[in-house]
């Protein structure tokens, strides 16, 4: 059993709510500190993509016996829905019968978990500002401006679950040897809306993620279940295709008159929605070290920030917090130990889905229209379902499975070396379904 | 001729100094602010490296007639002085016959710098400390601590020439779409000292740099011309070769006998020096953008920090200021021109030299002891003797030339590339040096 200790979460986040919950399961006093008002209290939209939470999610939540509250508030998808240009619709599925990913609204997940935390015994203190932490006692520094008066609060641990724009590292930052990254993609995105029919029921098929794959721009939507979609428009924020250049509403309506004809019919407040919400940015953050001493430990968002391309963004957070949790159990009351090990068994995984995540927009927007990329998409599926025990696709071990990040990574990297190999067979696109490419693949995997 | 400007310049180190020479000539009123005091007032020593000059450093001083003040305060350095275990010692010379780099003390460099800027007219402000910028008007807050009062002060331009812990890229951090990276090496560095002998002469041959290479870890001495040599020692900071290891003074001069055992009769107060100097860290930081509208530009380490291992610091940040003196003259008055104009030819130069100068210090540390790495060394030595019309070693190319930095890093690679090769010749061990080994470069060169 661990001592009780007074411990200052800073930021009610999905992953700082839920960390707050194992803390005080876990006999902790837990004080959660938000800069924001309580988003229970506050219309939340405008600038969100729908979650979707995967096996690595729901194991952290079932560890803890919140994962049926959860299945009440989302709905399960089981495929991508592909709409083309000419209004044809294509359904890829995600796994196997019965695999499938769960569309959460980040505002109603957060405010249901920030019920959860208080109904444990979790305080929350919203519209608290922390400007700065004194990492060597715990001293959380909170005023009402940056350069206004503060006042102090010293904890026996810090948590900083405060998302990509971290205050906790962003002192941390500051020390000696503390590596650390940010970088944005050209790419930024909208958040758009398709309304429920009038009988509350769904426009579009609520089970499947719709996708819109343009090249370097996309549209994606993701049910609710008040019956509307939240959607999601990729855009590069500058250049031929971009937000710049759709900057009145002509040009937008007829630009997604010529790009996305099908949604007409389902984006009545298109305009109204593209002028009033912001254009948000995607960043990929990466840090190390994630902990100081026996202190402070980033967590999340705070430590690992990805772009959202392969949906795992709030899965790999959940993640965390079950390793946080197995140090705990493991080394008692030895929060050194216990935070160096949890950085150091997360960061090799944090690092690969983070490449992994920036791959796969990579091959959305750039690697979609290439006919040979495509083949090679053709093949891997074909070899696939021949030999599903030799095969994996990628998605699958990502998604649908608790194996390390990292090994998800290794395993890509190697079918893509495999396939670099294939690919350049003599007349490939001839035979690409012969034994020839079989044995060769077969062969090749040793 | 350019409309006259207001120009502030944060930090007084080399670069900032010689920039201002440069503004101040082309017609601006310029202020120099620096948290610092003078440094022309205090004892300057404990954590630095020696400069070394070479050809684009100078040409920046020669462009503005400074070249011949600075000759006279350093010493020609045409050669490596290799010190073995042994006490034995190689000489390895840099270029052709009269080629050289140009040893400088960094506080003797800084002060003339000064010296030379106000003499041109440039106002100096010492112990003014800039804790933040406004971007959009360039103005500057100015305070005794961060958290006291602060004064406003607004320029028409403000350039960031304060180093690696720039302030002023601090803000422009917190925008979006600022990529920024900090990567420290785990190998940090400490001060060493060899006074001069007593008639003035220097202790060691002064014409050269010397270096006790021994693998992970080595000691390196820069003549000044005071007779003394500044050394450093390049070690981990943990692990079995460390400065963590060197805790007391009965081990480090055990260590010293051991490792560098002909340094006991040139440094005489090792223990003194070494546990009164810092320990220093070494870290690459990139970022991008560098500039703000017609407002704000980085230049020098505040902009492309670099691990000193290609002696190209200075030398990179000087070029910064050539290339930033071409758009002036080419754009005139359209600022914004200059500083897009400047960031975009400069960008992939600073990063090219940030990849050499890690490369170089990933092949001291790791390769040195590698005989396969030191018999590639070899051949490439042999065969740029007989073709130096076809292989002009990196160094040089680096060192002894005005073509750009990328240039070189893409040479670099396409040498590497043919060595890849070479290297997998059969009994290549044997044949190094035979005409086999001569036509298959001549071949691979094309």
């Amino acid at each position: 059993m661990q001592e009780s200790k007074k411990i200052a979460v800073v930021g009610s986040g999905l992953v700082g709510s839920l960390l707050a919950i194992y803390l005080k399961k876990a006999g902790h006093t837990v004080h959660v500190f938000d800069r924001s008002p309580d988003i229970r209290n506050i219309e939340f939209s405008g600038r969100s993509i729908n979650l979707v939470m995967s096996d690595r999610g729901w194991k952290t939540l079932e560890d803890i016996g919140l994962d049926e509250e959860i299945r009440k508030i989302g709905i399960p998808v089981d495929k991508r829905a592909i709409h083309l240009v000419d209004n044809s619709l294509n359904y890829q599925y995600y796994g196997k019968e019965g695999e499938a990913i769960f569309s959460l609204s980040r505002g109603i997940l957060n405010r249901k978990m920030i019920d959860l935390a208080e109904a444990a015994g979790v305080e929350f203190f919203f519209e608290h500002k922390i400007w700065d932490v004194t990492l060597s006692d715990a001293t959380l520094h909170i005023g009402e401006t940056e350069r206004g008066e503060w006042e102090e609060l010293q904890y026996d641990l810090v948590f900083g679950s405060d998302g990509a724009f971290s205050r906790v590292r962003h002192r941390m930052q500051r020390q000696s040897m503390f590596n650390y990254s940010q970088e944005f993609l050209k790419i930024g995105y909208k958040e758009l809306h398709i309304p429920a029919n009038e009988d509350g029921s769904h426009k579009l098929d609520k089970n499947s993620l719709h996708i819109w794959p343009r090249g370097d721009y996309m549209l994606m939507a993701l049910a609710n279940t008040d019956g509307s979609f939240t959607c999601t428009l990729f855009m590069p924020h500058e250049g031929t295709n971009s937000f710049d250049n759709l900057k009145d509403k002509d040009t937008l309506e007829a630009y997604f008159a010529e790009h996305f004809p099908d949604t007409a019919a389902v984006i009545p407040d298109l305009v109204e929605d593209f002028f009033k919400n912001p254009t948000s940015y995607l960043v990929t953050m990466k840090c190390f070290p994630w902990t100081f001493e026996d202190k402070v430990a980033l967590i999340g968002d705070a430590c690992h920030a990805i772009v959202p391309f392969y949906g795992q963004g709030m899965n790999a957070g959940f993640e965390d917090i079950t390793v946080l949790n197995e140090m705990m159990t493991l080394h008692g009351n030895d929060w050194e130990k216990i935070f160096t090990e949890y950085e150091k068994s997360r960061k090799p995984n944090a690092d690969a889905i983070a490449e992994l995540s920036y791959r796969n927009f990579m091959e959305m927007s750039t690697k979609t229209a290439d006919a040979k990329f495509l083949l090679q998409k053709k093949i891997e599926k074909w070899f696939s379902e021949k030999h599903p025990d030799k095969w994996l696709p990628l998605y699958s071990r990502v998604t649908f499975s608790l194996r390390p990040y990292s090994e998800a990574l290794a395993l890509g990297n190697q079918q893509n070396a495999i396939m670099d190999q294939v690919m350049q067979l003599p007349h490939i696109e001839n035979i690409w379904n012969s034994e020839i490419v079989e044995n060769k693949i077969l062969e090749l995997l040793g």
